[in-house]
Order: C-alpha cells, then sequence, then structure tokens
C-alpha cells in the first residue's frame, strides 16, 4: 500500500522509504539520470531514476506519458536551485529503488496542460480530460461544497430523504423527461423537475426539516450553460416564516464559503424587493459587483419630441430608462456602436446616448445625436436624476419595459464586466450576495392570455394578498425569495400554501378547473385537508454555485459526465439507438424512422 | 419558535413556558379536564387544558386528532401514578396557556396506531402513513445510516461524484428503463441500472477513492420486495486488493452498526468462498444464524435402488444432498407435508425424509418410506456423514443441482426460522455477516447456449484463470466478492479488469464480437489503454440494509414514497396517460393504444 498520496509528499518524509502510486505527468531525461513528475489526484512529485540502479532505470527508459505506476524510493533534499514553491512536494525528490509498471498508456490525443481544447475533445475524451488538475480540483470543490451542506443541515436537524426519480408527469411548467411503463400500457412516468411535491408531502407527514442533494430533469430547449439533468440542494422546513428560512439558508452559505473558500461573506445579506430590482437594475439577479444603476425617466419623456421616448413613455407598459456610466464620455464611437449591436440581441431597436462633457454649460455642454429633440426642462431633470457629471456617458433605453430591462439591464453587466470599467472603479472584485424578496405571484402570459405562477402555484401570497387572488391577480406578491451571488441565481424558494381554500384559489386564478387541478394535484390537495403545517423551503443550484465558486467558465467544468449543447455525451455516445424488442415491450413505436 | 421538539420536552425543562409546535395524537376530556398528546417528529407530549383558562379551554374542546396546532404553556410535574416511562415526556405534562390552531384537519381515513392497513390504503394515504411513529423512525434510521456511511467514507479519503441518469442503453443484464430523447430523433437515453462504467471511468481520471449514494434502475419482473428505482452506496478505489478493499467495506458495515444501532458486529467477518457456501448451505447468501447445514451424498446414492437418489447422482449436474435436522424427529406428518408442499416451490419433486429413531439399532432405528430402497453400506454411510444422532430428522435433496440448492437451501432458512428451530437452538438470533468470495467468472446460459457473467463482464479474473477464458470458462473464478448478512446479500463488488486485453477476453468468451464490444463498450475499451490503475470496489444495497436494521418486514417500509409491486406509485397515481404532443415531441407513438 501506498505512504501517502503523491502530490502529499513534503519534507515531513525526508529520510524516509516511500511507495507512491500515480501517472507520469512528464518526463525529462536530464545529464544522464532521468525525472519523472508523478502525478496523483493530490499533487505532483518529482522522481528520480540514477542508472546505477540499473533495473529501475532501464524501465524508466521506457515509460510514456500516462503510463500507472507505482515507485519506492527514498525521499531526500532537492538540489539547490531546483526547489519549486509552487508544489507541496517542490522542496523533495524522491530517489527510485523500485519501479512497477501497473498499466503502459498509449499516447493520449491531447497534452494534459493544453488549454486550448475544444469542447467537442474535452467531451469525447473525458477521462483523460478528468486528469486534468483543474478539473480534479473543481470536482474536489464540488465535493467539499456538498459534504458542507450536508454538515450544516445535519446540525440542524435537517434529515436527508429520498423522493421517487420515476414520478407523474404534470404539464406545467418545464417540459418533462418522459419514461414509458412497461408494466401499463400506454402510461408514462416522468423524470422529477424537481421534489417541490414530495417535499411538500414530507412537510405534512410531519418531518418538519428535509433537505436532499438530488437530480432534477428538464427537458428544455438547449441554450448555454443548461444541463438536461442538474443537481438541487432542496431544503423544506416547517413553523418558520419567510425571515426565519432565509437566514438558515443565508447561514448555509457563508458556512460554505467560510469553510471551503476561507471567505468571510457579509455578516448579514442585503434585501431587495423585487420591484427594487427591477427598477433600479431591470433584473431580478442584478449583479451588486457593478456599480452602475438604471435612472427612470418614463415620466419626464411623456412631452418630448423624440418620438423613440415619448412613444414609449406614453404607451401602456412602456418604460425608459438611462444608465449613467461615470467616465463613460470616453468611451470610442467604436465601443459604442458594438454596445448598441449587443443590446439588439434583448431586443433594443438602438442605444440613444449622451455624452456630458459640461454640465455648467447646459444644452451647449452635451453631445449626443437626439438632444435637439429633447426639451430644456426634460434635459435639466435627466442630468439632475442621473446625477450626470462632466466625463460621463449617459445611455438611455425606451421600450416596453422588458425589452428596456433586460437591454439595458444586460448592458449594464457588459459594460460593468468590461476593463473599462474596472479601471474606473464600476466593478468591485468581491462576493456580492443579495436576496430578492416579494416576486409577483403571477406573470400575465399574452398567448395563452392568462396568468401563469411565476414562481410555481404552490407559493404562498404575501399576508393581505389572498383576496387578490380572486379580484385583481397582478397584484398578489409573494412570499417568494432568490438569493443572487454575483448576479447568478443560486438559490430560490418560498413560503408554500398550507392551505387547501388557498391553493385552490391559486389554481382558480390560474383558469386551472377543479377537475384538472383534482387530476393533476390531487393527491397535494388532500394532503393540505391533514393539517398541514406551515412550511416553506429553498433549492440551491449545486452545478451554478460550484461553478462560481471554481471561477470555471461553465457548468460543464464542474460536472464529472456532462452532456453538449446538444444534450449528447460524447464519451459514451448516449442517446443511441435501442432495439426494436425494447421499444415493443414497453408499447412504442418510432414515429418517422424505420427500425430495422 | 418553538423551544424544542414536542418529544423532547421533559424535566429539563420544569416550572418553564415552553412553545411546541405538533399534531393531535389523542384527545380525552377527564374530570372536566382536557388532555391531548401532541406529536412530533421526536415523540409525544402530554398538554392539559384547565376550564379556567376559558379561551385556551374553548379552542382545545374544538380540537380533534391530527389538527396542527401551536401550543405555550408551562412545564410541570405529572401527578403521581400518571408517569409514563416509555415517553421521554413522560414526567412532566405541559399546563396549556395559549394555543392556535395552524390548521384543521378533516377525519383521518384511518387511526395511525392501527397496524392491520392494507398495502393499499397505506400507500394511498401515504402522507398520513409517514406520520405513523414506526414510519418516521424507519427514516430517521436510513437517514442516520447514509450520513454516517458519508462520514465513514470521507475520513477515508473517498469523494462523492455525481454519475449521470441519462445514460446509453446496454441491454446486457437486467432491462432499461428508456427515456426517448427530443432532439436526436428515434434515440433513447437509458436510467442507470448502477454507475458501474462511470464509476471504472473515475479511477481510469486518477480520482482514486469514490462514493456515491445513488438511484439505479432496473425495469425487472416484479417480485417480493424489489422496486424500479432502489438505492445503492456505491464504492470504488484504485490500487487496493481485494483483501485490502474488503476490510474497507466491512469496517464501514461495522461502524454503521455500533454508531447507529449500538451494535458490535464481529471484529473480523468470516469469509467463505461461493464452492463451499454452495456445497454446505446451497445459497450464495447463507443465513448463518440457521445452524443447520447440507451433507453431501452425491458419491453415496449412485448404486441405491431408489431410483429418485440414484437418478440424480447418475445424472451430470445432479445432486444429493441431506439436512440434517437434530431432534427434528419431533416434527409431525403434518409439518413434513407442509415443508414438502414449500420445497415444490423451488421445482423439488418430493421431500424424503428419515427420522432417526435409535441409531444402534441400524436399518431398524430408522423411520422412512425410503430406507428399504437404499442398501445397508449407504444407510451407513448417511448416518455416519451426518453425524445423525437419536432424535433426528434427515431431510434428502435428489435432483439437478440447482434444484437441490434451491429447494433445500430455502427448506433449511424456513425450518431454521420456525418457532421449532428457535426452541431446539437451531437459531441464534445475532447479527451474522459474511463474505462470500470466489465466485465463478460465468454462469452457462442454455437457452442462448453461451456463457453469461456471473457478476458483470467488468469483473477480473482470479490471479492465474486468464488463460481459462478462452480455454475453458467454466473454470475460471473471479475476484468477486458479496457481503452477506443473516441471508441478506446487502452488499457485492469485485476487483475490476483494468487491462484492455483482459477484458477484450472475457468479451470473447460472452460471445459479444469485436464489432459489437466497440459499439457498447468502446469508451471503456479506450480508457483501458490510458494507464487505467488497478481498482475495484463494491456497492451495498442501501434499502435492503436499512429494512435489516430497522426490523422492517418491506423495503417500502423504509422508502418515502415505493411503488406498489405493480410499479405504481398509489399517492400520485404514477404512471399516467401524457399528452398526444408530448408524445410527438419525442417522436414516439403508442403501440397499441389510441390517443382522443
Amino acid at each position: 500500500m501506498r505512504t501517502c498520496y503523491t502530490g502529499q509528499v513534503c519534507l515531513d518524509h525526508l529520510d524516509q522509504t516511500v511507495t507512491l502510486f500515480g501517472w507520469v505527468h512528464r518526463r525529462r531525461d536530464h545529464g544522464g539520470v532521468i525525472f519523472i513528475d508523478l502525478r496523483d489526484r493530490e499533487g505532483l512529485a518529482q522522481i528520480v531514476f540514477d542508472p546505477d540502479n540499473e533495473a529501475a532505470f532501464e524501465i524508466a527508459e521506457s515509460i510514456r506519458n500516462e503510463y500507472c505506476i507505482r515507485i519506492t524510493g527514498l525521499v531526500r533534499n532537492r538540489p539547490e536551485g531546483t526547489i519549486n514553491p509552487e508544489l507541496k512536494s517542490g522542496e523533495v525528490e524522491i530517489l527510485c529503488r523500485e519501479v512497477e509498471v501497473l498499466n503502459a498508456s498509449v499516447t493520449p490525443p491531447f497534452q494534459l496542460d493544453d488549454d486550448n481544447l475544444s469542447e467537442t475533445t474535452r467531451l469525447t475524451h473525458r477521462v483523460l480530460d478528468l486528469r486534468r488538475p483543474q478539473m480534479q480540483r473543481n470536482l474536489m470543490l464540488r465535493y467539499r461544497v456538498s459534504i458542507e451542506v450536508r454538515k450544516y443541515l445535519d446540525n440542524l436537524g435537517f434529515i436527508d430523504i429520498e423522493t421517487p426519480m420515476l414520478t407523474k408527469s404534470t404539464p406545467e411548467g418545464a417540459r418533462d423527461y418522459l419514461v414509458p411503463s412497461r408494466v401499463h400500457d400506454g402510461q408514462f412516468f416522468a423524470l422529477p423537475q424537481s421534489p417541490q411535491l414530495f417535499k411538500q408531502m414530507l412537510m405534512v407527514s410531519g418531518f418538519d426539516r428535509y433537505y436532499q442533494i438530488t437530480k432534477c430533469f428538464r427537458d428544455e430547449d438547449l441554450r448555454a450553460d443548461r444541463q438536461p439533468e442538474f443537481t438541487q440542494i432542496d431544503c423544506e422546513t416547517s413553523f418558520l416564516n419567510e425571515e426565519q428560512i432565509r437566514e438558515i439558508f443565508e447561514g448555509m452559505l457563508r458556512h460554505i464559503f467560510k469553510v471551503v473558500q476561507g471567505v468571510d461573506l457579509d455578516a448579514t445579506f442585503p434585501i431587495m424587493s423585487w420591484d427594487e430590482a427591477m427598477s433600479r437594475f431591470g433584473s431580478d439577479k442584478p449583479d451588486m459587483r457593478v456599480k452602475l444603476e438604471f435612472t427612470e425617466l418614463t415620466d419626464v419623456m411623456k412631452d418630448v419630441d423624440f418620438k423613440v421616448f415619448s412613444g414609449a413613455a406614453n404607451q401602456a407598459g412602456g418604460r425608459v430608462v438611462a444608465l449613467r456610466v461615470p467616465n463613460g464620455a470616453a468611451l470610442s464611437r467604436k465601443e459604442i456602436d458594438d454596445y448598441t449591436q449587443f443590446v439588439a440581441i434583448y431586443g433594443a431597436k438602438g442605444l440613444a446616448w449622451i455624452k456630458v462633457n459640461e454640465v455648467a454649460k447646459g444644452r451647449d455642454g452635451l453631445q449626443s445625436p437626439i438632444v435637439k429633440n429633447i426639451h430644456d426642462a426634460a434635459l435639466a431633470e435627466i442630468i439632475k436624476r442621473t446625477g450626470a457629471q462632466d466625463g460621463d456617458i449617459l445611455f438611455f433605453g425606451a421600450d416596453k419595459a422588458k425589452v428596456v430591462n433586460d437591454a439595458i439591464g444586460a448592458l449594464r453587466v457588459k459594460l460593468g464586466h468590461s476593463d473599462f470599467a474596472k479601471e474606473h472603479g464600476l466593478f468591485e472584485k468581491t462576493w456580492k450576495p443579495l436576496w430578492i424578496v416579494d416576486f409577483p405571484m403571477f406573470e400575465y402570459d399574452e398567448e395563452e392570455e392568462r396568468y401563469t405562477a411565476a414562481h410555481h402555484p404552490f407559493t404562498s401570497p404575501k399576508d393581505g394578498h389572498e383576496d387578490y387572488l380572486e379580484t385583481d391577480p397582478s397584484k398578489a406578491y409573494a412570499k417568494a425569495y432568490d438569493l443572487v451571488l454575483n448576479g447568478w441565481e443560486v438559490g430560490g424558494g418560498s413560503v408554500r400554501i398550507h392551505r387547501e381554500e388557498v391553493q385552490s384559489k391559486v389554481f382558480r386564478a390560474l383558469k386551472i378547473n377543479a377537475e384538472e387541478a383534482r387530476a393533476k394535484f390531487g393527491f397535494l390537495l388532500d394532503a393540505l385537508q391533514y393539517g398541514a403545517p406551515p412550511h416553506g423551503g429553498l433549492a440551491f443550484g449545486l452545478d451554478r454555485l460550484v461553478t462560481l465558486m471554481a471561477g470555471a467558465d461553465s457548468i460543464r467544468d464542474v460536472i464529472a459526465f456532462p452532456k453538449t449543447q446538444r444534450a449528447q455525451c460524447l464519451l459514451t455516445q448516449a442517446p443511441s439507438a435501442v432495439d426494436e424488442k425494447q421499444l415493443r415491450e414497453l408499447h412504442i413505436r418510432l414515429r418517422n424512422i424505420e427500425v430495422k
């Protein structure tokens, strides 16, 4: 057996004989001696093969990169000048006495230290890709996070209870992955989009505090950084109110950051209403590292000649805002053009701007294609409200509120992450957690001409908002909260409805009739009748959280065997065709393809 | 917020005012006072409502079973004679000062303390069924086991790495659950039967020590105590041999039993070869609590007149054994008839027996319908080998070895668990772990006329058995091991093949041709070429382990939301019909059923 991990050999082992297992990371011949950097999951160590030891030297000569070997040797100081302070083992080397090749390797298709590999190469050869030290670190980090989550929740009396993977399809929300039943001809299971209803059932059963780190599934349209299966830290508790629930889970995040990263997050996370977040940042997950925010101008623009502004300001649901960028007058025409193209992605028809050269000069101090169509009073109000100073630039969004929020919200982040922002103190490199609370209960779906649930239909309305469910759903706000970290929604949850009559009112507001509600959610409505306790909870996205902590580019870098954006596993070639016999047993046939 | 769980109120809280949440377990009026047993996950406490407190008393009068309430009151000693030593709170009661009904309950469909509920009732009303104290204890136990598993493995440097749920169908072994792909027309994912190949990939990637507590799926024919989805404690390690791996995992079982149950298992678990287990017990998972074993008689019976014995003894693959039951001559004719019917379930055509009344009298001391057809030498050898004593009974099995092993093996367990066995010291009520090792690599499938893998095709042959893969697969034994506890296989694993050429040989022995091997397992064969380390592991069945520990009747009693034996969830009514639109998106249609 090994003495320790290869990466852990250090001065403590000086003059000891150690046995190590690992992979040949690099081999080089130097002055008649062979050096091998041996690698395992904990790091590297330098092994020296002296020609005096003929047997070992001969084997060392045959060894190539990625061979798996066992070595026994003496730990000694590295010669002066060859110490590597970046390695734990950097002050020592091991003089090999005995070496055994446990398994040879063909030449790998790429160098492990090549940082420019395509995603396709990496996922096809995932087994080798996972050998890269960064990937080892990422998955170790993921593990440390999950085990610390468990410790924290265990201490608070939460218990891990497994909920089913083969569940019922309820086509609200995202698209389900379906699993045909062999026993029940023509029927299907669905993979869970989340354990939402099961965890609520567990609260009704009296388990009081539940958690689970579990896979969830959504067959959504594929876009960047989504996986068909993803991992949720899913939690629920009884008898606590919104504030108490948030306190527990911000404590969890603080614990993880402290223990795993050595980072102290804010002692109390700021709390912001959804209304305020949308008003100031056009986003319900604002990146608070960015020191830029919206200035509301809708009321100011109603009577200006510039039709883009006055049109938006006067239309129902229209919005006009400015985004003041301190010192932004230095931005070049090219940069402004690029940002104009960027906001177009979000549906903006243009990007109006004013460079503020000299506030004191009034209209003459402003440089812009649009100022001539804005009257003096409006210009003065813009300057006053934005607090613009000499040298700033103001960008404008004017459209339906959604387009303005999306476009100028994205511009805020884009600009805020730019080198310009970093150089001008508009970006603070730190961790910025933030609770967003008081979400609307419903969103209006123009296409379906009905309200849909903004969170999910089991979210409790705020106290006093119950009547709005029947009179004006648009006024109903929810006991819902998201935990946002550096612009990523890392967690979200709510207090749930625990009374059957309130749940039925929400179904009615969603135009789910009684029969449909019974067919889909009868078990929930039944359960709520048996003394269901007040309860609520939260789910964290583990993949996202770890990606943030690892500083990784993609959630695929913190998942051992991810799917591509086309929902394929390039390693195993899943999905794949299956035998006709299998389909027959499942009582299904293919719609479009003839099977041999 | 509550002071503590209801079940935890005790003398420590004497004279304190406490706030408790819970459910009304029982309510009774006695001498003008109302008593409520309030229940939460930690137990019960007695709440007293005095009519002097009119407001609280009035509410208490309206309260019914399973109402969810909050109470605040003073903890005081129970009156003499009303102390309940079975409850943690049994020495105190709480005089209610204030009570709030958090949620009323309609009358439950059954009493929570009714022990004679049908499975259908329990699973349909699972939310209420889970409120029963026994079910709460079972799921708590399951949680304690899983968290202790994690602690134990974490200490040893194992790391939890998640493997995919949407994987590739490889129709070896059991039947896959399939998931149609929406993006890839005509293709399917499969839910994992186990993370076997992924964990091997992780070893090749250098993660060295892996574990995961994860769901696995097998669409098998339904029989007692199987679930379509079940939970595996899945482990793998590199660089260790069989003995070292077993040592780690028997340590894990010892740790769990010690910490969770307060039970000391054997300091070293006995190890028995598969050959010996089959020979002595007719089973590869013998219940060692039963003090009965087979006596081999095949060679003795070749020339007896009794055709049932001689026929079996002379047929290829035939076997004749005796099962000696000390003091069994006391068994009645009725009991023997019942056992005869019982072994018929396993294919035995009868159950021959000899009652040993007086050994000293030779043939005359034996009572049996069959002795007249067995010559003296054989009779003497039977008595000698079995060690039969006056008052014993010998049962016989004679048939193909499989039938004998199944039937007499089952008889051994059935008899060994009977009251007779318990009264006569043939059953030891204790924990009896046992390793079964050295399994055959292959079983011969008569129907398909080929060998199939006894464990799975990735299991390493014993040292020196590699050549048998090509010359005579039936002689090849495997580095495989099962952990058996009281007759249940609770864990199983093996050292894996880590060389590509050995893996290819095994595929050939299984008549999987090169093209097929590449299509199905190409990624494994590739991975083994890149310096795959020696590795092996083990998987425990969490459901079974916890069922054993809980002393539960069925694994359904340790799973929150199990399926029935017909693979249905009676709570949510899954599986269910789905919309035609969903099927269309998945490029499938139903074979037999018209959809509206």
